[in-house]
């Protein structure tokens, strides 16, 4: 079964957004085991969005339309819909009644306009509103469907839930196509490049593309995504029967990654799927009771922000001295004169976080942003000092690819990473 | 002149990536003055790369086809476009030429299959490469024309400006269509919510709306976008013969959008384009000659890391104290003992921002990100503190929307918009 994702703005075609529910809805289409061969984008006029849906009808098996479905003159997805379908709009009295109730729950009048979002193609099954104003819609056209959704990416993303995938299930299912999934897990990295993580993984990966016969759907595949300060995604997809057989797969084939990788470079995986490094640095940190403070130079704050973004953080982040001017380094860290972008200056801030800050743990990042050299150093150098329980310190030189943005984010991460790992390596108390 | 744009790419319709090249795509032809109705995306199948082509060039006047030009078995655009041009590909003795170069430049041999880059539709022009090892492509079919561009987003943007565009603007004289330019201009805002924005504006905008006659050409649009920690944005949008004309119409247009809404909330506007809120502070700052410290709560680092992406931010930011945990406010920054979240409190961090940093104007940000509450402050409750030279502190209690992430983003920006307006105001020295 294809499903053909059409969204419909102006303001896609002309820039001014960029389109993120074709890549939502491509994704979790896919997860239910629904192939998507085409997307379009098309602007609010009449006819342009029919031919659009014809289009996407001929060489589909349904659409998913985004967006026209709001109280305006633009939002003209309704009309057109009923074009193809070639029935007349009926207002629809439940759902005018539950729009009006939401307008009077936050003491507002409903526009006369609103009552437009009640309009129904004849024959049209209605997905209720729970979150907006505008009711997602499933519109039978022949045997195949369209469905309309609200462009507002979480309202569209709560139909597609709620209405879109229990109907698609439904037609696969009478289909007589197997109802299977299609699902992903990423391992999230940092410590190889790109090139060296596909490099290690080559072997298993060629021996996964090689797999033929009945085993062929069984094999995984393997993808790989630089993602800055997100570190470098190793995607891990597998198609199975049911979610159960699905997760299985991906835990056998997580647990083959993790030990190929292992054995090349170390513990270079640090989160899966959402977890991000501050969360890997929040698990070890809580994991040795310690507590952390941070001391940034060149990244300007950039290592706090991300940790205070780990619910809970306040139990062991204790802040940051971000300490941009040579001065307060000296002042506030008490680093001693001389370069300050050199190891010791690091290892000399990372034990005045520790100090001013009241941390157990201190972490801290000098380096050269660039465009110019500072203290005779090329853009892209990087020290991370630490501080650990006990006063020892020390240091690791990096040096960092690209512009100003990338070096702040590759530092940051780095540096998150480094503590990640030297707190996995202290002996537990 | 209408053209459609096709991305051409599995992981784009699997969600695994984004597609940015439609949108910066659809903004640039629209500046060069062409239409362009439709978007599609397709996988890496050929016969549906040639559907889709053939879809586009069957609703539209051209076709900008991006990504699928590669060495490797995945990459058949160029396939493709020799089926749509019932032609049969041509090695291109200069495209292979300077591949090769390219590969021996960087020391490395050139693999077989980065020759079939140099396969070319009979009859196609070639955009040559610059940046990338796949040149660009002209194809035309019939009276129309298929451009075929690289996905990589900086080198599609190349060959956009340097092969595209001028072959776009020959074809639009031929055609007799004026040779117009869309152009646009962001005012970006903050201090106004988008309705309060749209409701300033709305007599104004009524008056656009209703020019008549010769002179609707020349009126200008005005679209609204809530963009989080980089403000509201006002785009201002006109058509007009050339660059010249179109840039004294949004001149005279932003001068009537700042005047209405100057009337109305004074100085919302705080920049224009790509200037964002630091850019604003740091122009405030500079103008003063006066440095600036910074003591950070719930944002923990988020302003100060904002700070930092000014080039030139050394010279007069002395850098920050994230004060996460309440003894680091007391023991770093002299708050005196009493709940944190409180106007005191915000103003006794300012002023020992100064005071530790060694700057002349301190801004501090203390509040609740939540979810929980915090002094018996609800989540969103956000106090900025300014302490400025003389010693004056003083402070605004804000009360912002969202969730954990939108209150620091919000109150980021609240208060990097509080303190370039408190520098505008102040007496000159």
């Amino acid at each position: 079964m294809r499903i053909e994702v059409v969204a419909v703005g102006t303001e896609l075609l002309l820039g001014q957004i960029a389109d993120t529910n074709g890549a939502w809805l491509g994704e979790h289409l896919a997860a239910a085991g629904v192939a998507s061969h085409f997307h379009q984008a098309v602007g609010d006029n009449h006819d342009r969005i029919v031919l659009a849906l014809r289009t996407a009808l001929a060489r589909s098996d349904g659409v998913i339309v985004c967006g026209g479905l709001g109280p305006t003159q633009d939002d003209i997805t309704r009309e057109a819909i009923a074009e193809v379908m070639n029935v007349p709009l009926v207002r629809d009295a439940a759902v005018l009644e539950r729009i009006a109730t939401l307008f009077s729950s936050r003491g507002r009048s409903m526009a006369p306009s609103n009552a437009r979002q009640a309009d129904v193609p004849e024959g049209a099954t209605v997905i209720p509103q729970q979150k907006g104003t505008a009711p997602g819609l499933i519109c039978p056209v022949g045997r195949k469907v369209v469905y309309a959704v609200p462009g507002v990416p979480y309202e569209m993303a709560d139909m597609f839930e709620r209405g879109i995938l229990p109907d698609l299930r439904r037609r696969l299912g009478e289909r007589g196509e197997a109802v299977g999934v299609i699902a992903s897990r990423v391992l999230r990295t940092w410590g190889m490049t790109e090139s060296r993580l596909a490099d290690v993984l080559a072997a298993h990966i060629g021996a996964l593309d090689q797999t033929t016969g009945s085993e062929r759907g069984e094999a995984a595949t393997i993808a790989f995504l630089a993602s800055g300060i997100e570190g470098i995604k190793v995607r891990v997809t597998v198609r199975a029967p049911d979610d159960a057989v699905a997760r299985a797969r991906l835990d056998a084939e997580e647990a083959t990654v993790r030990r190929v990788l292992g054995e090349a470079a170390g513990d270079v995986v640090f989160g899966v799927d959402d977890e991000a490094i501050e969360h890997a640095v929040a698990k070890a940190v809580a994991a040795r009771g310690v507590t952390l403070g941070l001391a940034e130079s060149l990244t300007g704050g950039l290592a706090s922000s991300r940790l205070v973004n780990v619910p809970g953080a306040s139990a062991w982040f204790r802040g940051a001295v971000v300490s941009y001017a040579t001065g307060v380094k000296h002042s506030v860290l008490g680093v001693p004169e001389g370069p300050v972008v050199s190891a010791a200056a690091a290892e000399a801030m990372a034990a005045g976080a520790c100090r001013v800050l009241g941390a157990d743990v201190g972490l801290s990042i000098t380096g050269v942003a660039g465009p110019d050299p500072q203290d005779e150093r090329p853009p892209g150098t990087v020290f991370v000092g630490l501080a650990l329980p006990g006063g020892a310190t020390e240091s690791v030189e990096l040096s960092v690819p690209g512009d100003r943005a990338r070096v702040r984010q590759y530092a940051t991460i780095s540096a998150l990473d480094l503590l990640r790992r030297r707190l996995a390596a202290l002996p537990a108390d």
